[in-house]
């Protein structure tokens, strides 16, 4: 009788922490964001979290709204190139509305939040990437976003030529691709400040195998759940 | 002959003080925007400009693109109303690609461009009519175009009750377009503002006759000319 009584605190109490917690993964294109996912929606089932407790997103995109603006960020128009500062805008557009209708009711609710990608990506690709001076980046996150945060951030770091070859599902790189490489790599460098200077995120190795990625984000998870 | 030489230039001198000069009408719903454009159109006419010299934008809108993001803003969705921020962000995406690849090289070739609408509308409309901070719409606008501005501002004046059953060809408002006149006051109020601490801007009453207005702008374009 004690011990049921502990376990059942116990695990109210896991409940309880994990309640209204935003998780965030971020990485580069190929890094295994969306397999990462699985892994993190198993590790918060085996804690006692029902389905319908769980809610995705993926950015840009995620309601109606956004996603309109998510076509216009790919869209390809004929001498009409999407200015940085208008994607860079529209980016946060899609940001305000997919957190004012979708994750902040969730999290209000008691649910837990699974974001596929999030404010990082904007620093990562719009600053690092395109160049886009952080300051007024952050300018533009506090008068969309204010302070709101994801609680728990999962950085998955590749090597950007190993990421667009996973992603592009062979090995070997188109003249575009390659081209690419500095802007992944410039998003990259911006990852990897980002994760060392933010309290509640790690860095997951992705280059390692599924199961040694799987492995070490439960590890994380744990080790941030005691944290709570 | 020397009677021409002169002609010749002074012409020739007004010609290049009009060059690369953005003008910008804004005003309420029914104050007579697209009417006065015609008037500036024949102002700018009467000075000796050439139609392929004139460029016309509203806004938002104006590209293929901005287009695109006028429509996220004019879209109906179920269950799902544009966060006012996300509303603020994309006027200014928009806003950003129009000044990009329209008004920007229009100017620089020498044009002359008018624009239906910039940045006092989302001054009066998302700040005034939504109640969004002003510090942080123009924090937004300073990363979006920086210290880029219209020229010449006319801000066409109306009463909103005015304005707005003008707008429906009508006399009467109903239900809604009365609750949208608290709106449209507290819009006007900062255009009033605006248009009070601008040196470069004019109001012109557009309450007034069709005729009316026209010598009002005429004149008000006259002085400025005269000023350049």
């Amino acid at each position: 009788m004690p011990l049921i009584n502990i376990s059942e605190e116990s695990s109210m109490s896991v409940l309880e922490k994990l309640a209204g917690k935003f998780i965030v993964i971020e990485g580069l294109e190929g890094a295994g964001k969306t397999t990462a996912i699985q892994y993190i929606k198993k590790w918060l089932l085996s804690k006692g979290l029902a389905e319908q407790q769980l809610a995705f997103t993926r950015e840009p995109g995620g309601t109606v709204l956004a996603e309109k603006m998510r076509d216009i960020v790919k869209m390809d128009v004929a001498d009409e190139q999407l200015a940085d500062k208008a994607e860079l805008l529209i980016m946060y557009a899609a940001r305000v509305q997919l957190v004012e209708h979708k994750i902040k009711p969730a999290l209000t609710a008691g649910h837990v939040v699974i974001g596929d990608r999030h404010n990082w990506s904007s620093l990562a690709y719009q600053g690092g990437g395109r160049g886009i001076n952080t300051n007024l980046i952050n300018d533009i996150k506090q008068v969309a976003l204010g302070d709101f945060k994801a609680d728990f951030t999962l950085f998955l770091d590749i090597e950007p030529e190993l990421g667009l070859a996973r992603a592009r599902g062979r090995g070997e790189l188109d003249r575009i691709e390659r081209l690419a490489i500095d802007f992944f790599n410039r998003s990259r460098a911006v990852f990897q400040q980002l994760v060392n200077e933010e309290t509640n995120a790690v860095c997951i190795d992705a280059s390692q195998t599924f199961a040694q990625v799987e492995i070490d984000i439960n590890r994380q998870l744990d080790a941030w759940l005691a944290s709570l």
